[in-house]
């Protein structure tokens, strides 16, 4: 299923191969969002051009629209969004715990009602595993409590408590025909609890392992913390992934830190504000210096909106409102974030991976207002 | 420039072809609109993917936003938005007596505020031709005053001889490099004011006629009537273009009145409301017995949204706005419109267009929210 081909000797980084039902996927991997069942403002030709290789769906948003019922109608998520490539659904954890109201946590899973409507509605591991199963996800994920970043070391350690007994009962569960199921670490930035909560999950032979709790509102310094506590405990022989990050530095970063996977809504998110993400960090395409500025979002970038149009023309678009104006800068972003896994890994087969990551942090400038736009970003 | 192939021998339907500066149209042509430099929703190799041969774009618009100066250092319309093929751009006339504020129509232009920032503009025939000079389009229009549907008799013989004047100064202006430049005929529902207009206009020896004051609130019928009363008066040799309209079916009855270009919001416009133009009349995407429906918008269609998605989804991604949602229902009303003027064109080579003209019409049920709809359009 997950195949081992080469670890840097220097630091952490992994090149391998996930096998799913629906395609082969190489790793490290970032997988844009689709949380409720389109990644924003792009199509599936799109997503391919740019080198797509799975991307992710979202238990609780789909299950409130359009409906499992009407999913399933259709055959399953693939056949429901015509991607027919692999897909990971989230379980719906986060968005439980971030965007419901009303939450009563139960033995078995939350009482919640819907952002949307106000329904009364319920999902513990057995609904959010069934409603994956009838999504027919290549990788579901177990049902989890990701608390918040604030919270008090004896809500960390229930919450933890509680992703234990859900991820077994989640393992417990029927899946869907050669669907993979992986467990949640969750412990914030408590060492003992990462331990504790990865030793566990691990204990249940889940087919990969997500690090969960992180980019929940904390400072970098601890999302790395976070990574670098849990991932000594992961089987080094099954895929990692760090659920919702991050940027382009910060992924280069989380991979010398051994992890596979990766998946962020950030390229797509401030591509709807006009950040443009390029390999020297972010910059503003509606700005009034791009004004007579007819050179690519970035030179030498091979993606259909720098093939195409200049930043003079996407901030005329931007600033009039066309929809072209973001569909085009989230396409940028995408094949950004898409063609660094690509370097990454090519990197990594090449045994330069070192070389890369320096040369890549030494040009890259963070953006405080994308760091900070990112823990707030709703998911 | 325009070669006339063929004309219907059982009514006015043409089949000709416009040769410009960016390449040859064949007519009857729809044209889609891209206001402000982009199709809205749109972009160009999907245009290109369904049949486009030539794009509409604004003086007014383009000249509040971004400025004639950035599109001008850009080295025009076509290399600003790439767009290398034909570019018709309208002169302002209907936006500066449609959308702009405390209007002050003087001898030579209309002095009024910009209805984006209530900054004091002039327009008039000079300025018209200067920009479109400097956008570079293909096809120019003439510098009109296209007076609202409820006009006073005497309101609509002063904006004839406005607009007979005005023409007169346009023609007097330097153009582009083989930039075509068209009159457009006023005069309302009235046949003598038609007439005297047109034969004003063509006298002044224009590379094409169009017939304006339609789409501007009337009845379907007084749109007919403008049209049939001002045909008749316009060279057979030269191409007519009606402006703004119209629905399917309406196109498909001024190609039997004798038209040749069209341009019109209304495909694009009521797609962003999730409401799908067919052969059969207009459907909402967006209503409750898609939900389960796993068929295309119209089954048969080539469209990229037809070949993609069901009406299922689609529905889903315009009830949670996912920009995919309007983006797919653009590209199929586009095509459609696309599509029907092809379908025009090969029966008028064969000679079976009062048949085709038949069965459409049998078949189109016209919608009175949509008629409606595109009488409020903002153009």
């Amino acid at each position: 299923m997950f195949e081992l081909l080469k670890t840097d000797p220097r630091c952490k980084a992994r090149l391998g191969r996930l096998t799913t039902a629906h395609g082969t996927i190489d790793t490290p991997v970032f997988m844009p969002v689709g949380t409720q069942g389109s990644v924003k403002a792009l199509d599936p030709r799109e997503l391919l051009e740019m080198g797509t290789q799975i991307i992710l769906g979202n238990t609780y948003h789909l299950s409130i629209r359009p409906g499992v019922d009407i999913i399933r109608a259709a055959g399953g998520l693939h056949q429901f969004i015509n991607w027919p490539h692999p897909i990971l659904t989230d379980s719906g954890g986060f968005q439980v715990f971030s965007l419901a109201k009303i939450r009563k946590i139960k033995a078995h899973g939350v009482e919640f009602r819907s952002h949307l409507d106000g329904s009364l509605l319920f999902l513990g591991p057995k609904e959010a595993m069934e409603i994956q199963r009838a999504l027919g996800s290549d990788v579901a994920m177990a049902f989890d409590d990701c608390p918040p970043h604030s919270s008090a070391p004896r809500d960390l350690r229930a919450a933890v408590e509680r992703t234990i007994r859900w991820a077994g009962e989640c393992r417990q569960q029927p899946r869907a025909h050669g669907q993979l199921v992986f467990g949640i670490v969750q412990g914030g930035a408590n060492a003992a609890l990462r331990e504790e909560c990865a030793r566990a999950i691990v204990g249940m032979e889940f087919d990969g392992y997500a690090i969960g709790g992180v980019s929940v509102g904390e400072a970098e310094a601890e999302i790395f913390k976070a990574i670098e506590l849990t991932e000594p405990f992961l089987p080094a022989q099954l895929p990692r992934y760090a659920m919702g990050l991050g940027t382009p530095a910060q992924l280069v970063e989380l991979v010398a830190r051994g992890v596979d996977m990766f998946d962020c809504v950030l390229p797509t998110r401030v591509a709807r504000n006009g950040t443009a993400f390029t390999k020297r960090g972010t910059v503003s395409v509606k700005a009034g210096f791009n004004k007579e500025d007819f050179r690519p979002i970035e030179e030498g970038c091979a993606c259909f909106a720098c093939r195409n149009f200049t930043r003079a023309y996407l901030r005329h678009l931007l600033n009039v409102n066309e929809i072209l104006g973001l569909r085009m800068v989230s396409v940028h972003n995408s094949h950004l974030y898409l063609k660094l896994m690509e370097d990454m890994r090519a990197n990594l087969a090449r045994g330069t991976f070192g070389a890369f990551r320096r040369e890549f942090l030494a040009n890259y400038v963070p953006s405080q207002k994308v760091l900070s736009a990112r823990a707030t970003v709703e998911r």
